[in-house]
């Protein structure tokens, strides 16, 4: 279950493994032309790993640094740092590739214990690769040790605490390696909830969140995870960086959002002060159908500019309406037209009850109305204590989380939010499909990476991609996207949704399946390529959400061009001369 | 009036200077103690300038560069682009103290014309200071021409084109030389806003407020600038930064938030794309009573996070609110308690209208409804021919502007919205005053800095200044800040608000009148060194809409740490590699 170590090959608790329903298989069969692959995935203990290349005397000085119980070389540790949860990631494991292993992996317990560890690895030249929940999808976990002593994985997963509530403020003050669940499970007792629900929600951590700029679900309602981060304290191997005095100053350029999206290559993220909000009352999520990708555009540009804004929205195009990708539980029996899903909620009780009205407080944790004073570290509730403050042992996938509340405010009822939406919904042709479809849809928010695990056991490729554009600029980049990938790998099925909408423009998101080849790997990273460049040719940024790591860079670099690229370098430089940081992600080499 | 230079040693339009009414004589004379002052205002002409350091063969090639008629070093034209609008920089103006001026006031034409001057001036060691609408109250035009063969004032005017419109997309392209008053007359044949007044409205330049961060008066509706910035291009001395291809992005660290801020410092903004809404219909101003600043605090800060958000919302702490100062045209006649101005406005028209209905063009501009295509620059309207588009000459502060929409979305009525908050503020003790106070603030909204010069011309040293914090630390950081005033300055009338609020936080603007002693400048710049110290000390940031400048800047670099001050000076240095860039401004010296 979510918590415990995630599937080392694939995604999530094995035990949640799906069987393809029989219309998928059909589907692959008939349709992809998949048929099962030669060889089966190999056991973990069969995964080769190269030997540890760290010299004995340096994993004592790591050792002495955060404790000899915290460096960890073992075969079944390594391959669980090895690489993210990308689909090349996953086929590389699979066939037992474990080249990218860590030499160790070394789990801090304190800011100043990794403000040491980089001193002593910038020092040594050891890279450094910040581990929060392995989930990276572009690659942001595969360092090369070429140059170096050795590499070392840097696991956060000590650092999960929450540290200090500030109730007035609605500030929460987290450490970064508290899961995303954990984190609304020690917000629950307090009434409040983050509100960022991202697929990787079960095992990514708030650090990762921040480093990588994640965007959830609900980020109509919460808004994406940088606009939670009010604050944020980073060790870098030259001092530590603490940054966020106020929600937003005219003081110079806002470092925090050179920060943000820095993917451990300029830092590592020891503490995060995040917006909070009340968690949410009554919700309610339904369906809409339109005739056609245009139309619901349209539609959800319309409630993007001139409101009101579900907390959820997400439209699916045509094909993959058809295929019911928005709906797990009932996939491949879609329909035709294009599925839009919107979720509402509302505050937790009356508009007349006063938000300063404190929660009931857990025994173990103390809240500052007052504001800064922290926690003691052996006030902070842990995770552990504060799933057994709840009483009803729910997860918050159960309870608190499921939606979010409209941007800066929970201010209207369901009703009345939903009955504004649905008369522009209604207005720009969409034709209302009651609760069932919205229902079928939250209940599989999650279970995606599952079904690609079964689907690339069953012999089929499928990863996902996004990007994201100005309104007028989407239908170009749609279009790129489709032709780079059908022109890379013939006849895929190629699906695509609209998920995070702003006043300017939204995300696209594409999920693509396509038969496996001999070298699946090889396959899929010459289709990448073309998408990359025909994004970047059309216009799009790169990634809305998944990041940049080692699989965007190069796209990265042109989108932004050689100054923009410079002046990476030249942050990087200043905070990392020795460039032990997750060398290669992020950031291209100067001499590149 | 608005459009025409401004007055050389004093604010805005001289023909609107305003007489002080005898209450407020009295309040001087009687309560501080103010005596005219010995010695009158100088004459422009009798300003002491120095003599122009600038080799002539410089001078030949900045001309060659954008044409010899674009290259000034008139007395006049030098004083009027001699410091900013801050009260030291009257005061110095007003004795004939001139020694600020730049050699030259050169006007490129072009983004080329930019960049080559950056070149040939990083090449000739020559201080470049980018000057837009010159209303800087921080120090943020006064360069050091030490180690340089002279200082030119880079000044955008002749870039003040809206260069396009995405109506799909709600983004315009304007140039940054763009006046406020101007963009919303260039807008408004489109049905268009940008929403953001700011109280150097009248002046000010798009450029300018994108460089030093700006916030507007209606910032809970619309957000600050910077949420408004969606992409810009920068000529740097090392070549050309494009930025912004998706309202959002995870493709690495925001470099967008880097520039913005940056105060001329890193680069010159030659190019702006900025989110638009629609133009507000109707709209409404009114005034609410606490008790307390403390009750009045606790109000705002649950609409700011529990909603209906105001478009405009002002609270006067309890001195502000007696001596009457949000409401200029009443001024000294003021009452008990704490004064809430609260604005709110709706769409243009019913929610049942699409919002992708163009408005008619006007005839000399073309809009893209299909996104990227700019209009060639012969079609570009300039500000001239879009002011004789507007069939009734009216100025943006007649009509379009007044009030901001809610963030994100014009969902809702003003009465909707209005009867919402109104629940809020009277459950949190907040008497109704009904329109007026409302629309007496709206009529003076732009009217204190005409104010200040007619106090200093009596001998009264009357300043502003703002910080910014989480909720819970506001009443440390009000504190902090008067106690500094008080401490530094006697018996002071110090008066403060809050008029720019966020879910975690607010701003504090501070209003300080004292009487002038003989050296007035040292008087209040010895004030000023006391209270920022107090605004780092009591953990606010040194500024939330006036800038960093060279005021605050030894209080940023403590605000920032050493490690913060590193990365600007190391992307500086990457640059702006001579250092030619506003120098002095934002980013102590890496010496220091």
């Amino acid at each position: 279950m979510p918590g415990e170590p995630m599937l080392w090959s694939g995604w999530g608790d094995p035990a949640l493994a799906r069987e393809l329903p029989e219309q998928v298989r059909a589907l692959l069969r008939d349709f992809l032309g998949v048929r099962a692959p030669d060889v089966p995935a190999v056991g973990l203990e069969s995964v080769r790993l190269p030997t540890v290349a760290l010299p004995e005397p340096l994993l004592g000085a790591l050792a002495e640094t955060v404790g000899s119980a915290y460096v960890l070389t073992s075969h079944e540790v390594r391959v669980r740092h090895t690489r993210g949860k990308s689909t090349p990631d996953l086929l590389r494991m699979r066939a037992g590739d474990g080249s990218a292993a860590p030499d160790a992996v070394v789990l801090p317990g304190s800011h100043e214990e990794v403000a040491e560890l980089l001193r002593l690895c910038s020092a040594e030249r050891v890279a450094v690769v910040p581990f929060g929940g392995g989930t990276s999808v572009v690659g942001g976990l595969t360092a090369s040790g070429s140059g170096f002593a050795g590499v070392i994985a840097l696991d956060l997963g000590r650092l999960d605490r929450l540290r200090s509530v500030d109730l007035e403020s609605h500030v929460a003050t987290f450490e970064p390696g508290v899961r995303a669940p954990e984190a609304e499970r020690l917000l629950a007792p307090y009434g409040l909830t983050l509100g960022h629900f991202p697929q990787s929600f079960e095992y990514a951590t708030l650090g990762g969140f921040a480093a990588a700029r994640s965007s959830g679900q609900a980020s109509a309602g919460y808004g994406r995870f940088d606009d939670m981060v009010v604050g944020l304290t980073v060790a870098t191997p030259t001092g530590t960086l603490d940054l966020g005095r106020a929600p937003k100053s005219a003081a110079g350029p806002d470092l925090r959002q050179l920060m943000l999206g820095s993917e451990g290559a300029f830092g590592v993220i020891t503490s995060l002060r995040l917006r909070v909000r009340r968690a949410p009352g009554e919700r309610r999520f339904e369906g809409w159908r339109f005739g056609t990708f245009a139309e619901g555009t349209a539609a959800v540009r319309a409630l993007a500019q001139e409101g009101p804004l579900p907390a959820v929205l997400r439209l699916s195009d045509e094909t993959e309406t058809m295929i019911g990708l928005a709906k797990p539980d009932t996939i491949g029996s879609g329909s035709s037209g294009c599925l839009l899903i919107a979720g509402y909620e509302s505050p937790p009780s009356s508009t007349t009850e006063p938000p300063s009205s404190a929660p009931a407080l857990p025994a173990s944790a103390s809240a500052s109305t007052e504001g800064a004073s922290p926690l003691t570290p052996d006030q902070a509730p842990t995770a552990t204590s504060a799933r057994a403050l709840l009483s009803d042992g729910t997860s918050a996938l159960d309870g608190v989380s499921s939606v979010g509340g409209q941007a800066g405010s929970g201010w209207g009822s369901v009703a009345a939010r939903r009955s504004g939406a649905a008369a522009v919904l209604a207005r720009m042709g969409g034709e209302p499909l009651g609760t069932e479809p919205g229902e079928a849809w939250e209940r599989g928010r999650f279970s995606a990476p599952y079904l690609r695990d079964s689907l690339l056991a069953a012999g089929a490729t499928v990863e996902t991609l996004e990007t994201a554009g100005f309104w007028a600029n989407l239908p170009r980049l749609y279009d790129a996207v489709r032709l780079a990938l059908i022109g890379a790998l013939g006849s895929p099925l190629v699906m695509c949704h609209i998920s995070h909408v702003y006043e300017t423009g939204a995300s696209l998101y594409f999920t693509v399946v396509t038969a496996q080849e001999g070298d699946p790997v090889g396959q899929w990273e010459r289709a990448k390529e073309a998408v990359n460049a025909a994004i970047v040719e059309a216009g799009g940024t790169i990634t809305h959400h998944h990041g940049v790591g080692r699989d965007h860079r190069d796209a990265y670099a042109a989108e932004l061009g050689p100054v923009g690229v410079s002046i990476l370098q030249a942050v990087k430089a200043r905070l990392d001369p020795t460039g032990i940081l997750n060398p290669g992600a992020l950031i291209p080499p100067p001499t590149a």
